[in-house]
This record gives C-alpha cells, sequence and structure tokens, in this order.
C-alpha cells in the first residue's frame, strides 16, 4: 500500500484515538502520511473504524484494535499485533480524560479512575514499548501531557494528580532507557485542543480565544512527528505546546 | 492531663505512624511536647501502643486509632475520633511507602500499591482535612514528600509517581481552600531519614554520610512544627530539607 | 551589652534594611530581639540610624553601616567591621529594588541597575560570607527573593532577570559550600510585603487584599529565623511565602 | 541566488557566530539551507568570513556583520542591516561565553562579563527584534541556553546566574510579545556540544562520551529550525535538547 522507502520507516501505535477531530485521529492520519503503518487502540470501536477509514482514504495502511490501556493482557495484546513484524518505531499514550471538580466534591473514585487512564495506562503501556524498543536500541514513546501535570490548581486537582504522576512515569523511562536508546517525550499542552471535545465542553471558551487561539491539532502533530525525527544526539523529553495568545 | 494554654492549642493528628525511631512518631512527639492533644494513626496496632505509650510516658495526651487511610470509611471515623471536639488543628500526613524497582520490573501492582499509599490516602485525608477546616477558618495540613515527588529517578519510578501525584493533591488543595484559612504544606524531604528504616534497609549508605549526614527525625519535626506556627500573612506552601551534605 | 549567654549567638549582618516599617528593618529586630549582635547595612545613613535607634531602645546590640554591596572594598569593609571578632553568624542579603517596566520601554540602564542591585551585590556579598563561613563551618546566608525568580512575568522582566540570577547565586553557593556547614537558603516572597513600600506604591491593591492578604514583615522574620535555627541534618535551601489569600 | 519562493522565507539573524564547528555556524548554515537570506553576526570578523564563505559556496545567500550584542548602537546597525527590507523573520541568540571558576575565585569582574555577554546581549537584542516582529504580528526569537540557566552547580555559579536572567529574558518577551505574533523560545541544551570548542576544552571527556554522546550541531539546528516552523496555534516556549546517553 505504501511504497518500500515509506515502509521502512515501521509502525506508529497511537493510543487513545476517538473523534475524528481529536489528537490522536491527527497524529494517526500525520504518521499515515509520512509513511508508518499505524494502529489506533481506544476503547470505542466505532470510532476508530471511523479514523481508519479516513486514513485508508487518503492511502494509508492502518489497523484499529479495541483495548484497555490498563490491562496487561490488552497491552500484551496491542503490541503483538502493531509489532507482529518486530517493526513498531513510535507509540504515543494520547489518553487524556479529564473532569472538572472542586476537591470538596471529588470522589475518590473520580481520582481514581483519571489516575487509571491517564497514569497507569501510560505506564503498562510505556513499559511494554521500553522493553521492546531497549532490545533493539530505538524507538519514540510519546505521552501527551497537560498544564496540569506541571501545576495543581482548582477545578482540576484529581486530573493533575494524574496527569504529574503521568509525567513521573515519562521521565523515569527516559531515565532508564535513554542510553539504551529508546526516546521518551513528554508534551506539555497548555491550552484548549480545537475539535469535538473543546466545542461539546467549552464552545462559549473556544470561540473567545478567535483565531489559532486554541491548539489545531494538525499543528500539535508537526510537534510530535518533529520528536520522533530528532537524531539521538540531541533528543528533546520535554516540550510544551500553546497557542500564541495563551497566558501562562 | 496537660495545661489550660497547652490545651487550646487542639489535636494533632499524625497518619502514618510506624516505628519509634521514624517520623511519624518524632512529629507526634513534637505535637505532643507543644501541648496538642495527638491521635497517632497507622496500620500495626503494636507499633501505634509504643509510640503512645512513649509519649504518655512524658505526659503527653494521646491516641491511638489504626486505619487504612485510603478507606474513606476508616478515614471518617478517624477524623471523628480525633475532632470529635471540633479543635482539630493539625493533620500531618506522613505515608511514604517506598520500593526501588526497575521500570522495567515494576508490576503495576506495585505501580498501583505506592500511588494508593502514597497518593489516594493523601488524598482521602487530606479532603477530609479541608473539608473540617475550611468552615473554621483555620487548620493546617502537612504532607510527607520526597525528593522523588519532583523527579523520577531509577530504580523509583513507581514511587516518583506516587509522590508526584500527591504532590498536586498537596498543591490543588492548597489553591482550592487557602484563602479560607486552610494552610497546606509539602515538605519535600530529600535524602535518608535516621532510624530503623534506613537502618534496615540502607545501613551501609546511612553510615557513609557520616555525623549529621541523614536527616534526623527531630530536626524534620522543627520544620514541620515552624510550618504550623505560621501566621497566615507569610505562609509556606512547599519546602525542602536536606542534610549539609546531601548533593542537589 | 548582651548578656553572655545571647551574647554566644554571634552577629547577624543585614543587608538593604530602609524604611523602619521595611523587612530588612524587621529582621534586625527581630534578629536582636534573639539576642545577637546586629549590624545593619545600606545605602541611606539617615534610615540605617532610625531603625539602630529602634532597637537599641529596646536593648538590643546594634551598629550601622553605609555600604554599596556592589562595590568589593565596601563588602570588604562591612565584613570586617561586622565579623571583627570572627563570631558573625547569619547574613541577610535584602535588597529587592525593583521597577515596573514593559520589556519594550526598559532601557538596558535599568537592566544593568536591576541585576547590579539584586544579583550582584548578592554574588559579592554571599561569596565574602561564604568564604569566612566555610573557614569555621558554620554560618547562614539568607537571600531575599520574589515571584519573579522563579517566573518572569510583564511589567517585571528587568526584575526577574536579576532575581533570577541571584536565585542561581544562592543555589551555586548553597552547593559549593554546604557540605563546609554554609547554609544558604533562597526565600520566595510571593506577594506585596506591607509596609512604607506598599503605602506608596501599591496603596489601593495593598488595601484590596483585606487583613493579612499582604506579608506582614515580623511574619516573614520568623520564617527567616526558624531558618536560621534549623540544624545541619535538615536544612532547607528554598522556600516560598506568601499571604493565605495570594493566588498562586 | 536563491528562488522566489525561498526568498519569500525571509532573512535569519544569527548572533553569535564564531568557529565553523560552532552551533552559531551551524544554524546559518541550516536556514540559509531552508531559503532565508543569512546575517551572521560575532565579535570576529575573520570567522564570520569563513563561515559566510562556506555558506554562499554552496549557494546561500549571506551577509556579515560585526557587532557587540551589548552594545545599543550595534544592535541597531545590526537590525538596520538586517531588516533593511522589513522581511526579518528569524533572530537566533546564541551567545555562550562560559567559565569555569569556583564561587570562592570568581572575581565580580567575571560575574559581570558573563552576565554581559549572555543576559545583557540577549536583553538589548532581544528587546529589538520584539519591537521589529510585533509590529509586523510576526517573526521568532530563539535563545540558546543551557543546563545552568535551570540549576546552578559548581563551579559555574557565575555562568548560571547569567543563563538564568537569560531564560528570564526570554520568558519575559516571551510573554509580553506572544500574542502579537512574535515567538519567542528558549532551548536549553544539555551536554556538550562536539565542535572547536569542546574538543579544546572537553577533549577526554567528549571523547569519552562515545556515538551521538555530544550534541551535533546540526541536530541542534534541526530542532531550531522546528520552533520556527511551528505554526501559531501550537508554539513551544521552552524545549531541552541533550544526548540520548546524557544523565539527567
Amino acid at each position: 500500500m505504501t511504497e518500500p522507502a515509506m515502509a521502512n520507516r515501521g509502525v506508529a501505535l497511537v493510543i487513545g484515538v476517538g473523534a475524528e477531530s481529536g489528537l490522536g485521529a491527527a497524529l494517526a492520519r500525520r504518521f499515515a502520511r509520512e509513511g508508518l503503518r499505524v494502529v489506533v487502540a481506544g476503547r470505542t470501536p466505532e470510532r476508530l473504524r471511523s479514523v481508519a477509514e479516513q486514513i485508508a482514504a487518503t492511502g494509508g495502511a492502518v489497523a484499529i484494535k479495541a483495548a484497555d490501556a490498563t490491562s496487561e493482557a490488552d497491552v500484551a495484546d496491542l503490541f503483538d499485533e502493531a509489532d507482529r513484524d518486530g517493526d513498531l518505531a513510535l507509540v504515543a499514550y494520547n489518553v487524556g480524560s479529564n473532569v472538572a471538580a472542586s476537591a470538596q466534591d471529588t470522589a475518590p473514585e473520580l481520582f481514581e479512575r483519571l489516575w487509571r487512564q491517564n497514569a497507569l495506562g501510560g505506564f503498562v503501556v510505556g513499559r511494554e514499548a521500553a522493553r521492546r524498543f531497549s532490545q533493539r536500541g530505538r524507538g519514540t514513546i510519546l505521552f501527551t501531557g497537560a498544564t496540569a501535570s506541571l501545576r495543581a490548581r482548582p477545578p482540576f486537582l484529581a486530573f493533575a494528580a494524574a496527569k504529574a504522576a503521568l509525567r513521573a512515569v515519562a521521565q523515569g523511562l527516559a531515565r532508564e532507557f535513554g542510553a539504551k536508546g529508546v526516546h521518551v517525550a513528554h508534551i506539555v499542552i497548555d491550552g484548549v485542543i480545537a475539535g469535538e471535545y473543546a466545542a461539546t465542553n467549552f464552545a462559549e471558551y473556544a470561540r473567545s480565544k478567535g483565531a489559532d487561539g486554541v491548539l489545531a491539532v494538525d499543528d500539535i502533530a508537526d510537534a510530535y512527528w518533529a520528536l520522533h525525527c530528532q537524531k539521538r544526539s540531541a533528543w528533546t523529553h520535554e516540550m510544551d505546546l500553546r497557542p500564541f495568545k495563551e497566558p501562562f
């Protein structure tokens, strides 16, 4: 489906693919466009199918896999599929569940759920990727972070605690596996991402930001791709991304 | 048991009290010495009893309570006991389970266990304390952090992810409840704490550090007490503590 | 002038003493009250005299010295005076010139002036203190920092660049001289300090903050004193101080 | 010399160009290769000439300008030259003087010199660039930082104080001019850069790092170029770059 040179670029596994307008889908499209075979994973098969069809329609090589990233068994299956030819090159963990709630009103169940999806899943996936990549001496693992990864502000305490843990996962993996050739990077997305989610949850706010005041998923994808292309003499382990108008 | 002026200082609840040589015990002794009634909580009743007897022997007012900090029910009981007269003044969350393990060899169960003990328990306790304190417009909540709260280094990825989450809890509570008079502080303990734990787990290392090269629990307790005494015009939300020789 | 036990506490040198209502004066009063002989230094002799008279009136031992902290010769003289008996114990560098200006409108002269007063002076003073203290194996050096030490926000770019440099000075000295028994700490004051300066420059703002919404200098002085009292097994190298209502 | 489409990419001004093997030269070569007219500035005309000849030989459009970045007059002349057609698009401030010295042995003159070259020059250049770019609503300003920008470690206190100040300059400009379309980014280079400087000053160390254990200037240049290409909906304000083996 893709030409040989492109096939050499290997496989990209994107975990956390939902709406077509979302970041996961944009990453998958971008990696496919660059010639990687893409495996898109998420919890909702219909959404995965819709994203995959779009990619296939433009000539990309794509497969879908429903998986729960917090399940070791699911993650093992997922990697067996994505890495069946031993050419997995890139894993993006893009699960970013968020719920706004004051600490006062946050039940331990919510605190735990956000941690499972953001942090535990990131650990299970990252560990599996690092194990495989470190044996080959190459591979890229990208984690989608948020402002909250660095700073806990109401009403996002539970989200922040989860994202701070994920950041530690990224940092710990980077330090343990860097010298073995595994590039782990954590991207701090500071602002609202354009798309269905923002339109549903922050419509007014997103509109108030004006042109380019929210992050375009394709512009974010540029940064992920640039990270994957970095030579190992000059790797980035953390970078921020925010709209030009975003206060910080 | 204590003189009136001292009784006015209210109750201190110390969660995470184990060995007599540990930090939890030192905090309890210190708060008792300052005239607070102390409730010591932990998972092992014998250890609690032993610490309590020591405090009582020096004239301190003390009660013990076995509790699992990750259980909402236990935590509710614990606060009902500690705050039965509505004069709880200070809560120290001092649970610091740590296990050294490479990421490669860290099972999701370990990753979860450390998060439960360090982060989830901190959240459940902190939320309950903040709810009570914010209604009265005063109260101090102190969280014991570690180097790993700020930075994930092998072989402590799981511990770091848990402690980073706890730090977010502390920060989120500080921001949500500060203006309501609740003082939340996070103490970053950077180094080995002297005592039974170090003697068992890092004997050689601790010895190599020489005099004052490991943190004395009573010196740490000074800092916790100083934080509780701060006036609300000048609160500290985060401070580090390390031996004078400790590289950082 | 002071009783023996107190005399044993040695000398405190406070650099950056101006108005009686300012932090420098409060630090000097506090250290005198704790029994240290105090040397107050600043650029305006009348202001120093006024602060000294107040301290002497309450029985404190105090001397004044006009000095430019950016001048090696002045600083040498100052330390010769303060440390004439070899018992200098504590140095507080409290010079905090600030000027609000957009970057656009900041002349290199202003950029340089703020750096000289905040950073270069801090370096010259800190180096001299560290040299003396490291030979004796003890001594405390405290640097007054600000929100801007950590973060550059308009209209305070020049101030932030100066304070960030001062923070590096504090950190570098702490690392070079810590193992030699010299305790260097950097205090991040995050908020408006009550007093003449605020009354003149931010009257409306300060009023809007309400009771304890601005930092009381005596409450700040508590923290400086607590830092000086820390045992070397558990030193703080950086702490923040902010009013309970201050957003952060 | 370059084809029209490339000419449209405007002018890149690289300040801090020295040896052909250095980062400044690599940035200039890269920007020229991407089709920008390049103005290379530095203190040594012979070195500028040598770099310019190399660029011209490969078909790049290049001009040289000797300038002292700490002089407002020089900087004004430099920008008049580089921006004579009003199409300056990119400024890279790459001046990175460093001297290893213990704080004990650092004279105020050295402390000041490093600040002038790293921080004051960066401010004067950055302010001029921001003024021009903000009127047009676009333009990129890139600052070369270092590990020391974030952390002061012996024997680099003076360098760290200078680089921390430069980081504040970058951050302050980013915040003041971002909403006006000016992209300011600070690159934290964490490790030894390959080239003449390392070969002269850290030959043994650089060799010990092995293949890709030091940063290749062309790999760094990739990251600078990627930053310039970022769309304004997703800008990076800070990123790190380090060799895959570098501990951090």
